[in-house]
């Protein structure tokens, strides 16, 4: 691996750098064999001596790999501690049009900018089954790394769309469902929700001015008499709506 | 404030340093006020010019408070960029018994060991109206920086003790609900659950075999049929389980 090889691997910890190659890594034992049994293109996967050592089966399941120094990892790795195992892949081109969600629930994010929080969204979503998520141009970049991480691995089996979110709302004609304060008690609301878009808006200030013209079904998570916790955590307020969805479908 | 001042703020950054002292240090503006309307003891506010001019009306109401520089802010603040007013308190000493459980659910903490899962499920404690969170030996400690930022004031609101939780369960007589993989489904489950203890289990091992026994209600969130996803965040888990306890008591 050349000086050169180890800048471009560290430019993919910018959102620009990988943004310009299309590019994104991960790292990890989990991550990694995921990554390799996913639909995505690997371009490489790099792996210290000492990672081989103590991880010979998968080792040798992955086996197109290049060994690389603890020093070339230590300067590659997002990681304090670097697992020892590195890999990179083409960013996927998915496309998500607003006619898509006539036959599935799409989870719609209007700028949540914490990573841990996306992280975690997308990977609840995961589990719920919901496959497309569109985000904000502001929501942060799904392919950094603390996202990645976060994710579980849910970021390889999910297809995240970057878009103007405002455009997509305006062709939309199913049901969008909407945290808003004002909303009906989402355990009350009867409604059988398998197609259209729930929309969960950013941590400081919900969904905004322009989105909000298109919530149809505004729905609210109530809290107990007398609380007075002003807000929920942005991916636990996602985690109950989707989940409340998910059981009236079921 | 003395350079040994300093250093004993500096020292209420680590659990042992707030144990032997029995106090705690919140910042921030939102922190700070709630804690002057609380019940707890406050010992010292510290805020520097500039925060004053530029909040002044808050100033006012907090009135009792030492001008400190920005370098001595700097070096007692947990933040990079500190929000300029920090204040210290004794640390509450609550005590919740097994026969609590009989008026009221309470919260049962096995293990959490990241600070923004705990501080995030004391959050949604709070917001469901329950007051008494029970936290293994082993949970992180719940007045640590990271934690008080992200229950967002609701450490200050709810009542959260240390306990040994396998002496705790021995005397525990109502029901105990945990979230166990081979659970019922947490939708289905139709009792009326308005006393007892809820178990969440830690990111990594869930709740534990010495735990498990414990456990008269297993109950289980389903996930979408053909989801990859081995499991969700533990504070989206405790959300959801909390939030489903919530919706069958009203």
């Amino acid at each position: 691996m050349t000086k050169n090889d180890v800048k471009e691997l560290q430019a993919l910890r910018q959102t620009k750098g990988r943004k310009e190659r299309g590019i994104f890594a991960v790292e990890g034992n989990k991550l990694v064999e995921e990554l390799m049994n996913s639909q995505f293109r690997v371009n490489n996967v790099f792996a210290t001596e000492q990672w081989v050592e103590k991880n010979p089966v998968l080792a040798k399941r992955i086996a197109d790999y290049e060994i690389i120094t603890p020093k070339q990892m230590e300067q590659v790795s997002n990681f304090v501690t670097p697992p020892g195992i590195f890999a990179t892949a083409m960013m996927p081109k998915y496309k998500i049009e607003p006619k898509d969600t006539e036959n599935q629930l799409i989870l719609l994010l209007d700028g949540i900018n914490d990573p841990g929080n996306l992280g975690t969204i997308i990977r609840t979503a995961d589990w719920f089954g919901i496959k497309n998520i569109v985000i904000s141009e502001d929501t942060c970049d799904p392919w950094q790394p603390k996202v990645i991480q976060s994710t579980m691995g849910s970021i390889l089996r999910t297809q995240i769309v970057e878009t103007d979110v405002v455009k997509f709302l305006k062709e939309v004609k199913t049901p969008v469902f909407g945290a808003l304060m004002q909303g009906k008690n989402v355990y009350h609301t009867q409604i059988k929700c398998n197609q259209g878009v729930i929309i969960i808006g950013s941590e400081s200030h919900g969904i905004r001015d322009n989105v909000m013209p298109f919530v149809s079904y505004p729905i609210n998570i109530p809290k107990a008499e007398g609380s007075q916790t002003e807000s929920l955590n942005a991916s636990v307020a996602a985690g109950i709506i989707i989940s409340e969805v998910f059981r009236k479908n079921h």
